[in-house]
């Protein structure tokens, strides 16, 4: 098996993360500014220079293509290299610059594929200047039209498309043409991996997100001369709800909820809350597992309602299904880190990641390695270099078992 | 004992309501407009029409006095006829339309009193054009200087100075003058009375009142990546923090709680409430009992912030004492009611009033009666004729108890 060089990774990470270096250890390079650009051009230069050959689609997705042994869709390996603004050294740059070094060790080892090998870096995967996140990989897979990726536009009021021409990113490589598969290693951005002491994840799929909205709706009243029993709190009401929520989920294995935001409309110091929101994350591997869930809260929030004489109202805001990975793909990187005799574990990615685009598109899996404390979006963001080497090792070994030798 | 006359205190409500009548049936004259100008005009013709005298202070408080046969500090009735924006046509306005009724009855019943009456009309009760609330009684009876009531300004950057120019409502009578005693007939702005079938509330004084700001500090983190027993969130906490307080609160006796905002700082759908605060009003009728609720609930917080890993500070933000009124004229208001043959209750004031302010400069009283649904600071608010006319019979003899026949 050809082994990776674990220094000359972390030196491309190191190199490629004082483009946008921030004061506090970070990269800033919000995706097709002028930072982006540099990043892209380094990264285009050590393609080159790896006898790569460098090319763009319409949304400025930059590949970069080693010829295989046989004209054939090529096995796609990548990730992006924009950040959020004031992101981590990691997040997207290890998957981007992991592939080059798995393209590195394959010339040092003159190992020719079958199939092409061909490295992503997919525009604006963050959402930090144009949302939606992932927008490259939408564009390039068909989930969004393309005329409606170029017509995001950023605070300012720049559309991608012009951003494109300005920085000169856009080309003519076909969108949604044909992938025999895609690889994408990434940091686990939890503390699974690292509170498990393992050093590898087998990223099976993506998990089922449901967003809802909830409305509490009480009745206004004087703090100082409505007496507690003829209160209809929507506070409190929203207090016992979201401790609805934690025990439910307490009851099912892997079920997550978060209540992120929550706010009282007109809410004053002195008067008592009539109409509160809040918003419910659920995730969970299995589809039917989060619905029934919901289903479940939904009667419970109806009893709490009733009980308290406020209205309590659900609304579903977004839906995605759970992905589950190719089975042949995820075998390949379950493969390589068996080979490697490394500490490994299936999990499931808990957030969104280019991989989830391109799984619709072609065979795909991925590969996590730990972060510190499960830190991303922040400056302080952290890996361990050994485990970007391993990580790198799982790659190029499940991309060569893919792609075939020559 | 004189009997008011229902149907003519009516017919003045009425007619006042119609000065800033707004659409939807309520009134609106902020302190110091046009609309509370002539308001106070059309008080100050009807008072001069039943013999008084009207004068004004420094900060605009209108006064109406009704000569005793001796030269001794006056007994005061009164309350306010500014509103809210959109307010009701009963809060405060009653107060000085009821005062304004007693002294019609004494004047067709030719009784002259001991002591001189005055009724008051206190400038800016409400707070809703100048902060604070209650300025006017504030300033006269010198809980707040003079210069700095003067120079509050409303939203427009206009002074409270400039305003009382602007309506000439300013006059010579020297602030904190001396009365003999305070009496202010108010709508409940609660559900008690009307809950318990009682005419007339015999007010023993206003509630502690102590304004606390709750802070949660958890740990941010990906609602998709982080599993639930690694979290520490904030929103999760403060709803059991939320729970401790109905709890700790149902306990008690007359104690009340209100949780009015909440906010959780750099909020985000998909990502783990770090940093959450909350607002709580407790209020009491003795200070110990509020004291001690504290206490409790500094302990019980800290219990669960431990057990759930977050940081939990409790800062007080406001504290008002209990403020029992005079016995004596409470006295007087239990007697007329009493001798009226009317349902009658004893209870505390949960809402601010003038005559809080009062309360610390001479012997003060007052009389709720009640309002639909508690309802009150809204156009629908809403009273009985019945209860109005029941409340000056009891207005005009307390008064006439404490000022003496001549």
């Amino acid at each position: 098996m050809p082994a990776t060089n674990g220094p000359r990774l972390w030196d491309s990470l190191m190199a490629m993360a004082e483009i946008g270096a921030t004061a506090n250890g970070g990269s800033s390079r919000l995706a097709l500014t002028e930072a982006d650009a540099a990043g892209r051009a380094l990264f285009g230069q050590w393609a080159e220079a790896a006898g790569l050959a460098v090319h763009h689609d319409a949304v400025g997705n930059q590949f970069a293509r080693r010829a295989g042994a046989e004209a054939v869709p090529p096995v796609v390996l990548g990730s992006h290299l924009d950040t959020q603004p004031r992101g981590g050294r990691f997040d997207g740059v290890l998957g981007v610059l992991a592939a080059l070094e798995a393209v590195r060790t394959l010339n040092e080892h003159d190992i020719t594929t079958r199939a092409p090998l061909e490295i992503a870096n997919w525009t604006n995967e963050e959402g930090a200047r144009f949302t939606p996140a992932m927008l490259g990989s939408s564009a390039f897979t068909g989930a969004m039209p393309l005329a409606e990726a170029l017509a995001r536009a950023d605070a300012e009021g720049v559309t991608l498309g012009d951003s494109l021409a300005t920085v000169g990113a856009a080309g003519d490589t076909p969108l949604a043409r044909d992938f025999d598969a895609f690889f994408e290693i990434h940091i686990e951005q939890g503390p699974v991996l690292e509170a498990n002491g393992v050093e590898i994840g087998v990223v099976t799929g993506g998990q089922a997100i449901r967003w809802l909205d909830v409305r509490v709706t009480g009745r206004a009243g004087h703090a100082g001369t409505t007496p507690m029993p003829a209160r209809r709190d929507a506070l409190f009401a929203a207090a016992e709800l979201a401790q609805t929520i934690e025990r439910r989920v307490a009851e099912t294995d892997g079920l997550l909820a978060t209540v992120g935001e929550c706010h009282v409309e007109h809410g004053s110091r002195n008067t008592i809350a009539a109409d509160l929101r809040f918003t419910l994350d659920l995730r969970h591997p299995d589809d039917a597992v989060v619905d029934a869930a919901i289903d479940d809260l939904r009667a419970r929030f109806a009893a709490v309602a009733e009980r308290r004489g406020v209205d309590c109202a659900v609304e579903p805001h977004w839906r995605s299904p759970a992905l589950p990975f190719d089975e042949t793909c995820v075998g390949h990187v379950r493969e390589a880190a068996r080979a490697l005799d490394c500490r490994w574990q299936d999990m499931i990615s808990g957030a969104g990641h280019d991989a989830f685009h391109l799984a619709r598109h072609c065979p795909t899996a991925m590969i996590f390695i730990p972060c510190a404390g499960g830190l991303s979006h922040h400056e302080a963001e952290s890996i361990e270099a050994e485990h970007a080497r391993i990580g790198a090792d799982v790659l190029v070994n499940a991309a060569l078992a893919r792609a075939g030798r020559a």
